[in-house]
């Protein structure tokens, strides 16, 4: 429903968990590594701004769960406005921007969210505009010709 | 360097990383149930769109290292034309689109970079247009006044 805005549950980061996530996937050394991090702009370890996609992504799955998704399609402005530390507790927020069904398939619509994820002082530490795919309701289609 | 593109190694993506990621990260039937997956529009189990991301941040440190990254300031035209299949092998390529220095402190620079992480097919899976700050090498500053 366009205009809609729903919000998750909260959780709290750990350091352990940020460090593994960014051991992995993103070893910047202000992302994996506590002491250097103390160097760097943020003054301690931040999380990869790709960690917080993630975290985001699952506490959005807890918001989304009765849309029948076909597929992401796009983001755009992506924006990591504040850092994540250890010990933030975040959750995430949806705002539906606009709907339309999609011009090769009635069965299908395109829908167009704001996401965030904030943190335990309201501040944005991710946020996007995403384009989806999704499956339209039967009961929300068109009648068919007899 | 302004037009220079470099791309990484490649990394083959199996089945188990794509669920372990998705299991936690991105429980999507499509992306954490494999027999449940085949019922989807790809027909089989393809990977998160933020696992393809966080791929192509682990390859992209490769050709990056000797970049003095300070922190990731925004994304657009973040797009997945194709999925990720187990099996798939995949590379990151890097391609400096433009610079220009900060402007409230000439010691940082703004990069800005078109990212893509392609499968075997060179095939594009995850790409952005991505827009970084950076530390001025002390040697490119302009001289001081004496």
């Amino acid at each position: 429903m366009v205009g809609e805005t729903r919000e998750s549950s909260s959780r709290t980061i750990t350091r352990d968990e940020m460090l593994e996530f960014a051991t992995r996937y993103d070893p910047q050394w202000f992302h994996a590594d506590a002491d250097s991090a103390r160097e760097s702009i943020f003054g301690e370890l931040v999380a990869s701004g790709i960690h917080t996609a993630a975290i985001w992504r699952m506490l959005d799955h807890e918001i989304g769960k009765d849309i029948r998704w076909i597929c992401g399609v796009a983001w755009e402005e992506v924006r990591w406005p504040h850092a994540v530390r250890a010990g933030d507790s975040v959750r995430a927020r949806s705002e539906a921007l606009a709907k339309r069904p999609s011009r090769s398939d009635p069965a299908r619509g395109i829908v167009e969210y704001r996401y965030s994820l904030l943190n335990q002082r309201d501040e944005i530490v991710f946020t996007c505009r995403s384009i989806n795919l999704i499956e339209v309701r039967p009961s929300a289609l068109p009648a068919q010709p007899h």
